[in-house]
């Protein structure tokens, strides 16, 4: 199978960067199935109805979110009736609307498990995000239910990313980190077959302060005080992201690449 | 001026990476300066006068810290005496011993000043590192005083770190970031010439967490118990760091790509 | 000298304890200065112009703030032409608006000098709270400027108010904590004659979650989802604080005992 | 019931302080049960197995745990054969050895739920405190089941502590925070009639820093390096507690008075 998953994309540049790419890399990449985290579409802060219809449209088959969840009030019911939208899966049953997980069937007929974790290191303390996800794979494993999983886990510190990742290998096809809004270089093949990247990096522009004008954030950080709010950055964006190729016998991963395109980064593109 | 800078060297499979790899890349890219963050170079906790010498033997130019700066006693006295090597330059004056920036002159009369700095979000709170900096390069302006800068920002989160290297953007040569053991792919000149990297990646071996064998930091996350001591990881490492040129007339950088060799992760010469 | 100081007050219900009972309190305990925490006053989220008046004319001689200094955009006007309202003295220079320092004359021609700090722990790293305190300390010594010394820490950690208080012990009349929004039972005179108490307390409605109506603040612990707002409760206030009386040859501490009347917690009142 | 719950011993001087007051308070205070919270009975980190029964010897029924249960390594072992020594039940089943809550015989039959809980706010991320402590008295209500439940949460917070004693109100005895080694004095029957403190304090030398003697701890703040261990203040202890009275008919509390012997803070002694 042939899978994309693109990083947080940040208000209206990193949606117009996406949705103008995602045609095309899908044509060129010949994909079966694109995930995006969409945590920041809504002008840096959410998701609205809205801005997940332009990205479904694009070619998205499954929105993922992280702590900006909710930023954006009407995703508490948006999140009821969209099920190729997921919250994070480790919310105490009972406590937040929607799905953190969800199996979805390719038009060959196919499965994909998709699943959204927070981690927790400098971040809230939501319900363990390696127990939450070892149950999600149990529940539906690779090889057996599912011919795909995919795990983006939303989080700050590479120690916990890098141990998850690993903890989950050989169960799951990808394991990529989402939230830090940079995109790491270190993108692999585990030892059991899972395909790996710390952080996808962020979908907008990167002549920013991880997607905001870069104004306000540095005010903050030298002065410690607000002198206004932070807004999204308009620049051309780079579109953030990795491409995974998995052997459809075990589901693990054969190939795994990055993709940036346009923007400030420099522009990588697999060959297929 | 051909400058490399690499990040965070773990232990001994580390130290052996990047002192097999340095004598060949100082010839094949015509290095003039070459940086390397040490604080994990000792058995993955600090620094001993020993494994500094077989990095300056190599090819080191200069030694940079962080917060494992300390964690091998004999540093107090070891880096009162070797000018080479540097703490984080934001520690109170008169509370830590050695020096956090200095002014190194190369064979032919260039002069580069270095510096390592703390950042504090997810960290101690060292003094104000945007102050901390814009004091030391004010002090030995680029193109006037200095003919390169380059900052070391050991740090966690990456909000801090764009937004510090935007913040010197213009006044320094390089500002690169240490301490996650992840490169990222963000390697770019920001508007005003500044080279900027948001982590560097350590030099180690990447079959790890960050640097460390995998099953006790794994089980530390899943049980939140303690069932050993973290030990580095010993298969072969990936040497990560960043080649820099600069405009000898500005100081600032002209090129800036990234450098990674062996191991696990894709690997990546600049061509000169 | 006879100095009350009393902690966060919170909302109206703060506000209205702390005005009725204060000018009985000055009268019954002879007060001749009282600093007020006032970070909390307006509706739970800083200060007004107006809720300052309030508590100036019931007989607080100083507010001082803390972490929720500029909830209210007003303050930043408000604050530079009211020399009786102390914001953190810790920002570095230039970054913030009024005082965080000031030096009081009473009628009598004894002078205060009163100052708001914010500590770090668990907090925003503003610069260091014990370099700080100890250089407005030294530009206004005990005895030899000012005839008493208030500093109110605002802090979350034990351990870091502790060790302000003994840091500063024989070189201050009062170290007193604020934020917590509980009065602790460690108030003493510290072996140096610096009276302490690691928590004054907040003058608010004590049936609550550290002054907010109960609901909102428990159930972002059980769901970790916001459903509405945080709003102060509306029970009687306890008014809680410290009396400590001072030696006016030396400016150190005699007396130092709690006081706490109304509400929910059980009155303690000095004997003068 | 007639129950009596002291903080944090802190070393040999929080051990001797206990020991010495406990017999006669025992008496005087006509006590059915006592809980002592001993995480830092031997040397300040952990406890041992002769810390622990000089304890019992002196009439601890129950001693409880924190963050620094794990400090001396033979408690792995210890705790699995003795039922009195409880650790924080919120450990994920299976990770951590031993028991976070039980359930004591009184010798004329009555009966004590008592359990550990580590809350998260600026802690580790165990599991969820609410739910872990609503779980345990459900399996063993109040009235029905145990004559009194007395829940020591072990937090830094004090926004977390009364939330979660709120949340318990009517459906425990007692529920008292330990680990911040500061008495509160914020002592209350909630109005469902919950005995609540939000912290007990320790058991330990004042003249010190949380129990250490205060050079190092004040080093560190001040200088951010370390300069040597920390070591148990050795100065005569105040003996922290909790004294509370229930009604056997319902398990609810009747009277909530705070114990304070010896040592640098004023004592306090309910009146039986
Ligand atoms: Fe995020
Ligand atoms: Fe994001
Ligand atoms: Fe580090
Ligand atoms: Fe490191
Ligand atoms: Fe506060
Ligand atoms: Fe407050
Ligand atoms: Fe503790
Ligand atoms: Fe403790």
């Amino acid at each position: 199978m042939r899978i994309a998953f693109f990083g947080d994309v940040v208000g209206k540049s990193g949606r117009e960067g996406l949705c103008d790419a995602l045609p095309d890399l899908r044509k060129q990449l010949q994909l079966d199935f694109v995930v995006v985290n969409a945590e920041n579409a809504a002008g840096g802060f959410g998701i609205t109805e809205k801005t997940a219809n332009e990205m479904y449209d694009a070619g998205a088959d499954v929105l993922t979110l992280g702590n900006h969840a909710w930023d954006q009030s009407e995703t508490l019911s948006h999140i009821e009736r969209e099920p190729r939208l997921l919250r994070p899966v480790n919310y105490r049953e009972g406590t937040a609307p929607g799905r953190g997980a969800g199996l979805y069937d390719l038009p060959d007929g196919r499965r994909v498990l998709v699943m959204n974790v927070m981690l927790r290191l400098f971040m809230q303390p939501l319900e363990d995000p390696f127990a939450s996800v070892s149950h999600e794979i149990d529940s539906c494993p690779l090889g057996a239910v599912a011919d795909a999983i995919i795990v983006d886990m939303h989080g700050e510190a590479t120690s916990e990313k890098v141990a998850l990742g690993n903890y989950c290998d050989g169960r799951a096809s990808l394991v990529v980190g989402t939230h830090t809004h940079v995109p790491t270089a270190d993108h692999r093949i585990l030892p059991k077959g899972t395909a790996y990247q710390t952080d996808a990096g962020m979908c907008g522009d990167y002549d920013s302060v991880i997607g905001m004008v870069k104004d306000e954030p540095i005010n903050r950080f030298v002065t410690h005080m607000r002198s206004g709010r932070f807004t999204p950055a308009s620049g051309e964006a780079t579109v953030c992201g990795l491409y995974v190729e998995t052997d459809d016998a075990t589901g693990l991963a054969v190939r795994c690449e990055p993709i940036r395109v346009g923007g400030q980064l420099a522009e990588i593109i697999p060959e297929v």
